[in-house]
């Protein structure tokens, strides 16, 4: 635990950005294009221009309805004692979510991802301890008609018992997930009771924009008690203020907009103040998600959070670089170590290359040992054993040894974070095992853990179940190559894989 | 500028850490192999056991004299624009010292190395806007004999401006180096109105002894008005505590140690509170540089230096990995973002790889973006245009877009870091130029700065005199294959680098 988290605003600036994004709502609105939400809205007392459907905000309802966001968000797990709640459990940690295309793990390649492959993710991130929540990394170019988000889902439930989150196209599609929900949990009641599935839909498209489906979405979903908290991703000097300071009053603003209509529509509708806020590089227009700036911007995000009592989240560590290298590390490791000590709560982050347009199986692992960098930093000290300390440090003496001190001893597996895929041998060792780049590492970690068997696999009789429920779904199974055992260890390799394989 | 830095300690915890450092060395104490330093710490107030060696501080001697530090220090650089004052110039970094290896920029292999490299690491720090001190990246194992130290020191000031630091062997090295200065400079005297060179020793052998050599440095320096600071080493676990609040307090007492012993000499001598706090890694005892453990600590040491009210500097952003992979990246990145939120005033980073093993000038570049980064992280928010802000949003308006508003347009090159070697293009773009890796991007552009005419070269006919003063000089010029001029932009290609050459 951290005894002050870093702030790059003074509390005088955070009431002045509330107070510009009070005004900002009062006097410029937003375009709201559903009118069941615009209707929401003129009953709860904003003021709505039926010709332009632009609605403004009257100051006191912002300030009445923006109370009634609760304090803490809860993404609720398959496997009950997965199941995370902001703030409360540390910094929870995310798979980045939807990207349309993959890195092929066997020729690195990038082409479309399907199912198959969200199979595979959510077998991985199931082993990977950094990674609290699978947001679903891709979508699945196989899906059958009419199962857009059904053929991500599925693969995903069936193969990861973390909390599983992603946005779905419209209610159509929420409707079959919750479905799906009530199939394995047994009924819907029993699912509401525990929805191990979070929807994430976009509440607004900047600038001040509320469309259609994902504003029926945050209704839909307030309605009926579903877990769902929106993701507003402006680009500064194009959708939003160039300027840091301008890009977080219109956030804010947005932000504001969407808990109203999530309190007015149901009072005490969890949410999280979540964002991706990224400027944009104007020598191109690139979209410059790996920038240094959307670390910065999402300091300030959680303070404005923390102003309203409510989780803080935003994507970070995401990446320009086309491969796991150099680029993707500094990009990775940067902006989240930045908010982590701002003190955010939930961290999208994992898996995703090229400004969050490819998956890569081995980033991903990279990005599990990050992930598990960014929650050591959240850590106690241990600063209760000072005393201690300073008796260990007598017993040594000046120019005395540490290393077989029973407090080293006791210590040694605990007190600092021992990562997997960070090498740390002499360089003699690395040369000998043959000069292999980190990247290539966590790939041949990535496929080895792909051949463990899934424990955390759907039972067989819950799967049937659902596939009763559903025509023409996707398999859903995690396959991998027969050659992908290579990367297991030695003694783990044909016998124990298959013996495993037939449970 | 951060509006509150983070904090690891509570204000009580700070009180208590420099309590324990005051038990430790009123009752433990320091061994000090040097005569001298033990008849200084006797002469004022200290307890000196003629046999041990070892040193003992009552608690009043040492709170009266570490009260002398002065709050800044100063890196005087040869180009006067170049100096740094910390605090006061904004976060200043270092690149890292001393590793006795290189990787070859032309065949990748590990290799010992020379003043050659030195000379051309001086002519690319000259031109890398993120890196502000150049501490000597390697050793040169060409020095002819006696000339260790200048060897290395002759190359980097001739081809270098900014502020050139680092250590040497012994006081007889450090004349050598004064009398390079005072060539330079025209005289002794006016070498000292502005010394370019800042000196750096080991002031601790962890734990708690000062050794001969280092400990004559110290005072050396201190007694000659010589700018000096110590760099404290400590590896948790083998020569400090494991338990991190049981390193800082060894630390904390192993500072305080050596700031007596420099105020003693002379009062009023600068240092910076400046450590490489490492946890090893007690699977193997590897020396764990990267771990994010590093960062942790110089969080804490942060607030112990401002606690004194006295600048902080850390070893950061170093690195277990052999190559400018992923692992360098996120290993470089995490560290020193987090030192950065807590307020450090100086890191030391760039260039090193493998456990401060090897030199490699990819890295270099690499690491200079993220300097700049770093940088970026604690500049203004222009937090002053909030008002302009919401002007510019009732502009655009709710679906509006920015990149035409004048204020967009004002700030395209400002408002945020703008990389030279993180990648921003399409994957397309990326695939038509080759697939080029991160790191063998920011080689080929250090090849294409070294193939750049140094303006920032000793003058010749200072040269001339300096190679007077010695006998046995190493050339000390910056020289680059034929091949380089491939790297550099067509236009700049054979004709241009002809004629600033010949210059």
């Amino acid at each position: 635990m951290m005894s002050h988290y870093a702030e790059l605003l003074t509390p005088a600036q955070i009431i002045a950005v509330h107070d510009a994004s009070l005004e900002i709502l009062d006097q410029v609105g937003v375009l709201v294009r559903n009118e069941e939400a615009r209707r929401r809205f003129g009953r709860h007392g904003c003021r709505v221009d039926p010709q332009t459907q632009i609605v403004t905000f009257p100051r006191a309802v912002v300030e009445e309805f923006r109370r009634l966001v609760p304090p803490t968000f809860t993404f609720h797990a398959r496997d009950e004692a997965l199941t995370k709640t902001i703030p409360g459990n540390g910094l929870v940690i995310a798979t980045a979510s939807s990207a349309p295309n993959l890195i092929d793990p066997d020729n690195g390649e990038d082409r479309r991802s399907t199912s198959q492959d969200i199979a595979r993710i959510g077998h991985l991130v199931s082993q990977l301890p950094g990674i609290d929540v699978f947001s679903i990394s891709v979508l699945a170019d196989d899906a059958p008609d009419g199962q857009f988000s059904l053929s991500r889902f599925y693969p995903a439930v069936k193969n990861c018992s973390k909390p599983v989150r992603t946005s779905v196209m419209d209610i159509r599609e929420a409707r079959q997930i919750l479905k799906l929900g009530a199939l394995v949990a047994g009924s819907e009641a029993s699912f509401l009771a525990r929805p191990f599935i979070t929807f994430g839909y976009c509440s607004i498209v900047s600038p001040l924009t509320m469309d259609f489906d994902s504003t029926e979405m945050l209704m839909f979903c307030a309605d009926h008690k579903l877990p769902a908290y929106g993701t507003i991703a402006p680009i500064g000097g194009l959708s939003a203020p160039l300027s840091m300071i301008g890009m977080l009053a219109q956030i804010n603003a947005e932000w504001l907009a969407t808990a109203v209509l999530a309190q007015v529509s149901r009072a005490g509708t969890p949410l999280i103040y979540n964002f991706l806020p990224v400027v944009g590089d104007m020598r191109t227009g690139a979209y410059a998600a790996g920038a240094v700036e959307t670390g910065i911007v999402a300091m300030a995000i959680v303070q404005m959070a923390r102003f309203y009592g409510v989780p803080s989240g935003s994507y970070l560590g995401l990446t320009n670089a086309k491969s796991g290298d150099a680029q993707a590390g500094f990009e990775k490791a940067m902006s989240p170590a930045l908010a982590a000590t701002a003190g955010i709560d939930f961290i999208v982050i994992g898996g995703l290359l090229d400004a969050l347009m490819s998956f890569d199986f081995g980033q991903l692992v990279i990005d599990d040992e990050i992930a598990r960098m960014l929650k050591r930093v959240r850590q106690d000290l241990a600063l209760g054993s000072l005393e201690r300390s300073v008796a260990e440090i007598r017993k040594a003496g000046p120019g005395g040894m540490f290393v077989d001190h029973a407090e080293t001893l006791a210590a040694m597996k605990t007190a600092a974070f021992l990562p997997q895929i960070a090498d740390r041998e002499r360089r003699e060792v690395w040369k000998e095992r043959g000069s292999v780049r980190t990247h290539e590492r966590a790939l041949s970690r990535a496929k080895e853990l792909l051949c463990h068997p899934n424990t955390a696999a759907l039972p067989a009789e819950i799967d049937a179940r659902v596939r009763n429920g559903f025509e023409n779904l996707v398999s859903g199974d995690c396959e991998v190559p027969s050659g992908w055992t290579a990367h297991l260890p030695d003694e783990q390799r044909p016998r124990r894989l298959g013996r495993r394989g037939s449970r």
